[in-house]
């Protein structure tokens, strides 16, 4: 009946497919000692290739815009709850040790990543180099964050100086697009390069950084003392949500990801600003948000695991660039181990944890595939099938690797003392 | 930066806004006495017609099909909440008395509706009378079922009347729909109407609704005890949305809203199915889904309100037919309270509560405005802008009205007592 074709019935079977295998797909990762998320991601591996075996129903769900919004608002919740768990203070201990990681952590795969251009696709120009390095600098958050949370570590000092690393790199993603992208247009065109953008791109991605969190600490409490004095129900979990999207939004505005938004709006966000709800009875907001978490988060993981097209594998002029491309990304990373020293700190966790590229490379290599230098395309159709190769093993190697790592330095602790 | 024009950015800028307003309109109006729902429509409505004041940013909100679909969300979640709070066994009882108040509610409002097309549009055809009356049958739930949520009273026998008529109101207008489509387009063509294109939408209705309650309480029991053995976060919250969403989608398939789905699934569960998790010191269901209806719901009636256009008042010549219409869509649903005979009932909020068309008449009046017979359009915009009209006022009417006879009732029994 057209009356009833109602949109939303789509995405309720999508959401109860995905609810139900990442259940499965958690449980059965869990069962092997392995943090949930590596089951929701295997899990969407398999729902996205079923198509290869002639399942297709499924295959809308891969581009469905409704249910990819879901899953962005998941993994804001997500970088939310986690910014909850840190304080504002916290992360300004581990600030110049996240500095630290994120520039080590630009640098040097970007310089692999040239390399790895120059010596596999001679063929190319210099700024098709340039740009395969440029894919390889930016982290993706939000597989670490949900790692370091399955095992309970998302308050250790290594979370904050990674997560605070991504921020930062988040930043410095965007002046490097700037930089590429304007030099390579300039080499188009033949004209000359503004630097003028670049500062302009860095002074507002700061100013919203140190803007937010200044505006954050002294607007949240009276905030939510105002909300306190409302009638209604809901009114802690919404004033909460209604802080976390108004952050993410502004993010986006000045150019950032949202869920560096999320994540702001989650440190700056502390009990005592909340404190007149609790007095009430209501529960933390830790408790409020969880159960939107668990509705949201698992539509993020399993989609980025559906949207996984192991055909890419099938292409063997692809597979030595890939593997080459994806030890450039892991290794280069490991650099990043560098911005512990001097601190009782696990390098090693610190250095894997910067490893996953997640959505973030993907984002880079598609506007790659749009930039053309006189006539060359700076990425073609089989580095975009490298890139999405390693994009894939360094979020797939992430969970197990933080798992091991994490559980070793404890172990060498447990020994010491 | 292209790179990150995130289409959630706008999302959470819509959510924003949309959660901020709601829990202020829903203060304002608990303030005066009305339930919180009342503010949250007066409130879209404020937002959604600031653009006949030159405000134009809020526009895109109206249209987005992200923020719809959370919408829709949002009254699934409702709906699932409201069902969690009746178990099937209280349905039964009331089931005789629901059909009776469902099956009065559709025909007095239908020929009341057909009458006033006759007095005031002469000059359109029988069919376009028919299908007016057709408009004002349908009955809109989510109002009523917040209004009763708000007032604490959903848990009352006639609130289970209301929301059980509702459900039947749903397969009635699912049947209306295709007789009288069927007979404008027989008319049309000239050709012969079919019967058993009535009697099979009848028996899908049916046999869904009859197949997924007995199928529901066998299966719903076995479910939560196999996902109680599994690892993991989350799991009961879980595996009941994976239950509502299956529903609602079943329902969407065989041509009835979601939302029945979602109701039916709220139903079916009881404690005693999950026991397993509350044993395991989980929270109950109720609690764990409430955040999610805290973030969704209001995104529903904001939506609603905000698609309010005032300017339909401005037109002169449709006043009186959409007064006529209001008045013929209210009394029609007075003879509901006939149903409520020979019980201890509030038989006037009976009446009251089954008044909303909300959206459900909205869709009808959209179909008629595609529907031609021999080149004269059933529902041409005059008409239609009194329809939404009277959809508005029902809307409007009903949270003070129901309020109003709710405490008038309670009031009476505190006399007698």
């Amino acid at each position: 009946m057209t009356a009833h074709a109602d949109p939303v019935a789509f995405v309720a079977l999508a959401l109860a497919v995905i609810l139900a295998t990442a259940k499965l797909g958690g449980h059965l990762a869990e069962r092997v000692g392995q943090p949930a998320v590596l089951g929701e991601l295997l899990v969407g591996i398999l729902l996205g290739n079923l198509v290869h075996l002639g399942v297709a129903w499924l295959e809308p769900i891969k581009a469905d815009a409704n249910v990819d919004v879901l899953a962005r608002l998941g993994v804001i919740i997500l970088l939310f709850e986690v910014g909850l768990e840190s304080t504002v203070r916290e992360m300004l201990q581990v600030g110049p040790r996240s500095l630290v990681v994120a520039v080590l952590g630009v640098v040097v795969p970007w310089l692999l990543g040239w390399g790895v251009g120059a010596l596999l696709l001679p063929q190319h120009s210099i700024y098709a180099h340039i740009f395969l390095g440029a894919v390889l600098t930016a982290t993706s958050v939000g597989i670490t964050a949900r790692v370091l949370r399955d095992l309970g570590r998302a308050q250790s000092p290594e979370a904050r100086v990674i997560l605070g690393a991504a921020v930062i790199d988040d930043v410095l993603g965007l002046v490097i697009l700037a930089v590429v992208a304007g030099v390579i247009a300039a080499a188009d065109a033949g004209a000359a390069f503004s630097f003028a953008d670049i500062i302009w791109v860095l002074a507002k991605a700061t100013l919203f950084l140190v803007g937010a969190l200044w505006l954050g600490l002294r607007v949240s409490p009276r905030l939510f003392g105002a909300a306190a004095r409302l009638r209604g129900e809901g009114l802690l979990l919404s004033t909460a949500l209604v802080f976390c999207f108004l952050l993410s939004w502004l993010a986006a505005v000045i150019g950032l990801a949202p869920i560096v938004g999320a994540y702001a709006a989650g440190l700056i966000l502390e009990p005592v600003h909340y404190r007149d709800f609790t007095d009430k009875g209501e529960h933390p907001l830790e408790h409020l948000v969880r159960p939107i978490g668990s509705f949201l988060v698992p539509v993020f993981f399993v989609l980025i695991g559906m949207r996984v097209d192991l055909a890419a594998f099938a292409r063997g002029d692809v597979i030595g660039l890939a593997a080459l491309l994806t030890l450039a990304a892991i290794a280069g990373k490991q650099v990043c181990a560098l911005g512990g020293l001097g601190a009782p700190l696990d390098r090693l966790s610190i250095g894997i944890g910067m490893i996953p590229r997640g959505e973030v490379g993907l984002i880079f290599a598609n506007l790659g595939l749009s930039l053309v230098v006189k006539g060359e395309r700076i990425i073609d159709q089989g580095v975009y099938s490298a890139v999405v190769i390693m994009v894939m093993l360094t979020t797939l190697v992430t969970p197990p690797a933080l798992k091991w790592s994490l559980g070793r330095a404890r172990r060498q602790v447990d020994t010491v003392q």
